[in-house]
Formats: structure tokens, sequence, C-alpha cells
């Protein structure tokens, strides 16, 4: 890995494939490594619904205000964390380059969507 | 952008950067723009729980071989792909940067899971 | 089983207790019998997914109706069904009590909610 | 109500109706009533991830044991408590009657599953 592709250099986002190495340096040092697909799949679940929680608290019906507290929203981007882990490890388990994935993904919006949606006129 | 940092070069595999900035650019194409949380957080609900359906069917109970058939791997990768559409879309609404973010998840696992899992010994 | 806790009885609506036995009477009249928990899990994440497809469709961004087409309606109700179906299947294989679990529901969120909510002034 | 139909008798088993009765009492004593069918959602899959959590704990692969602790056993069925109160809600907010729905899954299974187990042959 050059420096450049260090994934913590704020000069270089990083890829999504050395995060996805990143991930899988940090799993395999340990002798449980990875998870069955289920046991990943219920952790994601988890993860999702820590999410739920907090943003039903910051724009659901329990609140009247506009913008959520800055602890809200560091707890909230914690989470989204937590949940993109779990995305890179099935994505790693899997054998998935998830930003290949993603422009295929795009991609497969763009034929799909194409009258889905109202074009911005400006 | 330079081309470098085209989301679909296969030489430089894209940035978690440029791949926000594709999606947020497919995104502001259209009228409707952004949803509000609660309803991008049904969306990831939806596409996590058309995942399950997924791997059930490839790792679970209901079948007695070991590995999934092409087709099915094909659509677990797809349905990845969905996913991590949603969580970028999450992220942009509210203005996180991923790479930054997942950087700091695997820190932050560092310090808590120091002592939860067993170290390999080669 | 007297005729009046039959499960389909219009006059004598079902007891959860009767209810959790026709659901047991189903799964094990088969040979494979009962799922591991996480399987299961994964069962009722699939299903809260679909849900999650029809109230977005039903009462998210994407409609500007106030209320749902009969079809969604049915189809939302079906969902809940399945969504049940699952639950009371996890407390069978759990060995729970459903109806005596959820009047102890109710009296923890007695005492846990009795600040958090505006008791109604009529 | 008679006497008969008290949800916390225990010689008489509470029907799915009276209990939803006895969760829109609760509900409807606050002046914040239901909620929004999305924030609904959400607090279900809120729950639902606090169950994946402990089942992930209990048969999931961070465990050797075969049997879960009493404590886990007892957070398990509080957070099944939590869901099939949620799944109520949601159900009392759409109008739907549970029970009935409950037999028309198992009708629907039924047709629908006829060929996809394996029947017991005892």
């Amino acid at each position: 890995m050059t420096s450049q592709e260090s994934p913590d250099d704020p000069q270089h986002p990083p890829t999504l494939r050395v995060l996805q190495t990143a991930v899988d340096d940090w799993i395999t040092q340990w002798d449980e490594g990875y998870w069955p697909p289920l046991a990943n799949l219920a952790r994601l679940t988890e993860e999702v619904g820590e999410l739920a929680r907090l943003l039903n608290r910051a724009y659901g019906p329990k609140v009247a205000k506009d913008a959520p507290e800055p602890d809200t929203r560091e707890a909230i981007r914690d989470e989204i964390g937590d949940i993109l882990f779990v995305v890179i490890t099935l994505a790693n388990d899997l054998d998935i380059d998830l930003g290949a994935t993603l422009i295929e993904t795009l991609e497969k919006y763009e034929v799909r969507d194409a009258d889905r949606w109202t074009p911005r006129n400006d």
C-alpha cells in the first residue's frame, strides 16, 4: 500500500477498496474471523435498529424542534459508521467489490427510475 | 472532477467521496430531491429485508448445499449495492463524510474490542 | 380444545394462547420443524422490510394522497399477519407466553413512561 | 368489558382483541396519541434490532454455550413483548383485527406452502 492509499490521509480521501482492505485487516487479526452470513445480518439489523431509535428521536413525532442536538448528530454519524462497517464486512465475506457494485446500482437506477421522478427544471 | 476521480475508471477505484458526489448528482437532478430521514430509514429497512430473504435462502435452514447459486450471489450483490446507496443517501442528507467516519469507527473498535476477541497466533 | 377455543369462530375471538397453539400445530406437521433463532430473525427482518416498502409507498414522500388504495391497505394487513406469525414462531420456540408478556410490557410502560407523555385533558 | 375479558386474569388467557383494546386504552390516554405510520415503523425497526442483538449474543457465533443465561432469556422475552406492542399499535392505527388476520395468514400458508416442506412421518 502506498502512502497515497493509506485510509487516514485527509489529503487523499480513501477509496472503498482501501477501506474494504482496512476492515479485512481488522477482522483477520482475530481467531474468530468473519462471522457466518446470518450472524452478520443480525448485526446489521441491530445497527439499523439503533439508527432508527436516533432518527425517530431527532426527526420523529417525539420532538418539536427543527434540527437535532449536536450530541444526537454525532451519535447518528457514529451509528452510520457502524452500519457501513457491517456492510463492508458482508461484502468482504462474499467477495464483493463495493465501489464497482455501487456504480452498477447507479446505472440500474438510471434505467429503472427514468420515468419515476420529475426532472428538475432550473 | 479530474478523470482520475471518475467513479467508473477501473484503473482508479473510486473514493467514497466521489461516490457520495455521484449519488448526490443523481438525487438532485430530480424535483423530489432527498427524502425525509424517516422515509430514507424505511427504505433502508426495506433493502435490508430483501438481503435477509436472500441470505436466509442461500445460507439458512432451507437449503443443504454449501455455496449459493450464481444467480443468488448476483442478487445478493445487487441488494448490497441498494443498501450502500441508501446509506450514502442518508450520509449526504446529514452532511456526513463516510470515509472519515469509517476510519473513526475502526479506531473506536480498536479501543472497545481490544479484549473482546482472540488474537490470531500464526 | 372446546369449540369455544377454535381459532376461527367469529363469535369468540381467539386468545393468543390458542393462536400460539395453531402456529405450533402448523409448524410441527413438517419434518423441518422450527428454524434456528437467527433464521427466524432473518425472516422477521424480511417481513418488516416488506411492511416498510408498503408503508413508505402509502404514507411516505412518494405519494400526495391522504389515504392508501384498498389494495395497498389489504397488502399491509397481509404483511402484518406475516410479521405476527414470525413473532409467534419465535415466542413458541423460546417457550414464551405472548399474552402474559404483553401484559407485563404494558405494566412496564406504565412505570417507565409515566412522565414521558402528556395526559389527555378532555 | 366483563371480568372474563380482563387482560390479566390467568384463568382466562386474553384474546388478541382484548389486548388490542388494552393497547388502545394506553395510547389514547395521552395527548400525543398514535404516531404516524413511518414513526411506528422506525420503532418496530428499533425493537427488532434490540432482539437481533440479544439473539446474536445468545445463539450466534460469539458464544459456545448451548442455552442462554436466564437473564438473557428474560431480556429476549421482554424484547418480544416490545415488538408485539408495536405490531398491535400499527394494527390498531390501521383498523386491523389481528386475530382474524393471523387466521387468514395460516390459511394462506396452507395453500402456498403445501409442497414446500416435508410432512412428518411418525
